[in-house]
């Protein structure tokens, strides 16, 4: 068997969800069945970064073990066309053997845009939350800055029963580039709704309905009601993973 | 009667185009059609930049006559609700009685956006024309320049019988802007196919296809044949408006 790793991108905002899940579009059940039809046979996948429904991926990398004949430009070729225009194949290559998407990649980066001018811009309405109300970032660096470190994000995540909601995160800072907020947190791994949970509790921060100063006792509480609901799906974007 | 002013944007991508035409969807019609449903009337209006098909305008601007009571700031709200999202009205504003978006305006500014990296992004897809292959800017400011100035631009419009091809350029200029190309050209007015037509030409210029010491000469042939076909419309936005 060859282990082969996929690097792709999608626009989220017509899937619901990266995992296939019966019934409903999602990303991973477009990529598998062109696979299942260029290789003549179901092919299972792993992920690295399980994104939610409406959520976007700039950089996604899926692996998948086969045994037949691949030519990895052209699968990446024909998978392109078969997938696109949301999804964007940019390469197929053969990988290690101990290589999985899932189990070897050590970081995950997120960024999250926000749009605090009075209108909204109509081109990028797919994947930037308007804000209509002008945001502290000074207050949204400050809560950010809680959140770095090993933490149990409770307050911050949907709860998995039996699931362990420690984690570790790198960094979290908001930044101004051209007319647009933007959020970038590394962390290893994140639990489930973890990034809009911190998008949401950070805005609020911005809007002055939270002190920044009671982020570190809303984690500390370990309970999803301290905290202030979740920013919408579509401003977030896995950004970046890393191996 | 008083004159009011209407700043808007949209993603043009699922109109055809800005002007009103019998059977098809027009952002005129939108707009006229929620303006109608206000004002209880037909009320007619005239525009700023008429976009083809497929074209987005970040900042358009209309204008139209009315003699009833009118509250801006309300009329403001509620069209931006009945032709949202794609549409976005920034304001409704009472202008001079002497105010036209279409002979008021002394300038325009577009923008077209080129992605020449491998893959495309498909979060931004609906307004950056994917272009594989690395482009020489240096090339494509060479053929800009020869754009500016007054010249009779008939080998880079789509014919229109009776109306003058000669237009006045300010400046004509591709720059690299975070990944993306963009050519940012404003003139006191185009004519039509005309930014679409220069992009064509430039692009060839930045393959090395075209010569762009050759672009004087392709202007002075004043003939369409001339030229290198249009650039696809959903690259190209309205800018900016000047009165």
């Amino acid at each position: 068997m060859t282990v082969y790793r996929i690097d792709l991108g999608y626009d989220g905002g017509g899937f619901r969800g990266y995992a296939r899940n019966a019934g409903v579009r999602s990303v991973q059940e477009v990529i598998e069945g062109a696979l299942a039809m260029m290789c003549g046979a179901d092919v299972p996948t792993v992920v690295a970064g399980r994104t939610d429904a409406g959520v976007h991926a700039r950089t996604q990398v899926i692996s998948f073990e086969w045994d037949g004949p691949i030519d990895p430009a052209r699968l990446t070729r024909s998978l392109d066309g078969m997938v696109g225009p949301e999804i964007v194949i940019r390469a197929v290559t053969a990988a290690s053997s101990e290589f999985s998407a899932r189990f070897s990649a050590t970081g995950r980066t997120y960024k999250y845009f926000i749009d605090d001018s009075p209108s909204p811009d109509p081109l990028r309405r797919g994947w930037v939350w308007h804000v209509p109300e002008v945001l502290d970032v000074d207050a949204m660096n400050l809560a950010a800055a809680a959140f770095v470190g090993e933490h149990d994000f409770a307050s911050l995540c949907r709860a998995a029963e039996g699931r362990s909601t420690i984690r570790l995160v790198g960094s979290a800072v908001w930044s101004r580039e051209a007319d647009l907020l933007v959020f970038t947190v590394a962390a290893t791994s994140f639990c489930h709704q973890m990034v809009r949970s911190m998008v949401a509790l950070c805005v609020d921060a911005g809007r002055g309905r939270v002190a920044a100063g009671t982020v570190p006792a809303i984690i500390a509480a370990r309970d999803r009601n301290a905290a202030r609901g979740v920013a919408p799906p579509h401003g977030l974007v896995l950004w970046d993973v890393e191996f």
